[in-house]
């Protein structure tokens, strides 16, 4: 199901040269502000808005694809803590940020929230570097349950 | 197990007198800043970091805790929106931030981490009924999981 006012639903947002790949009930894309680097947004590719609007066997589905992906996140950026968020404040879609906080953080014991910094957009080469990267990191089991889909 | 340098695990927060329920895996506490009403805290009762540190099977069981709760929290605050974040920055020991948006908020489209203000610690009296209310709307399924533990 999808909504016809939903940026997401629609394919607006986040933006198709960020994606990384498909996870099953969720697609991954780089979020578009890497600053800090490594920020990771998983968007449900059904429409829904909270937890609790889910089937159990879907949520359970999510939390094991935000796992998947915060584990590969974690160890490429040698993050000391992932942060994973489900917001949907400005976007009541279910989409988590997930982000990988290194010792390097301006703030590391902050929510990002509280940083306040400048977007940075990575060039179109780099872009697409990281992104091949990522996708040649990602977890064989998410591949397999793509497939099942 | 437990960690005997994490104030979760010897008890020293989230404080005793903020505490809600058992809800299997977890705890639930009143967060000690109650300028969002209701938000609520869901502590791992196991010490771990990462959700990826967990089994499949305890992390189906503790969304599923996530969702219950919040769907409560969501219909006792008339949340337009509610907002799940699992940090742990500063404490690393999984807790959920449970955090229903309301209409009022001074700004419901920003994660709360964004809105400065002075933290709001309820009177005893207030604090007991609050959480004596809660208590009283538990889900069943949540205390029926505590039991089986």
């Amino acid at each position: 199901m999808i909504s016809r006012d939903c940026k997401a639903c629609i394919g607006t947002w986040p933006r198709r040269d960020h994606f990384i790949a498909d996870c099953g009930l969720t697609q991954a894309y780089l979020h578009e502000d890497q600053f800090f680097s490594g920020w990771t947004v998983l968007v449900l590719k059904q429409h829904a808005t909270e937890l609790f609007d889910l089937s159990r066997a879907d949520r359970c589905s999510l939390i094991e694809e935000v796992s998947s992906i915060s584990c590969l996140l974690a160890a490429e950026w040698q993050a000391i803590k992932m942060n994973y968020e489900l917001l949907g404040n400005q976007l009541p879609h279910i989409h988590w940020h997930l982000i990988p906080r290194q010792r390097q953080d301006p703030a590391p014991l902050e929510p990002v929230w509280r940083i306040p910094h400048e977007p940075v957009r990575l060039a179109d080469d780099r872009l697409h570097s990281l992104i091949e990267r990522l996708q040649s990191l990602w977890p064989r089991h998410i591949h397999a349950a793509t497939q099942r889909i």
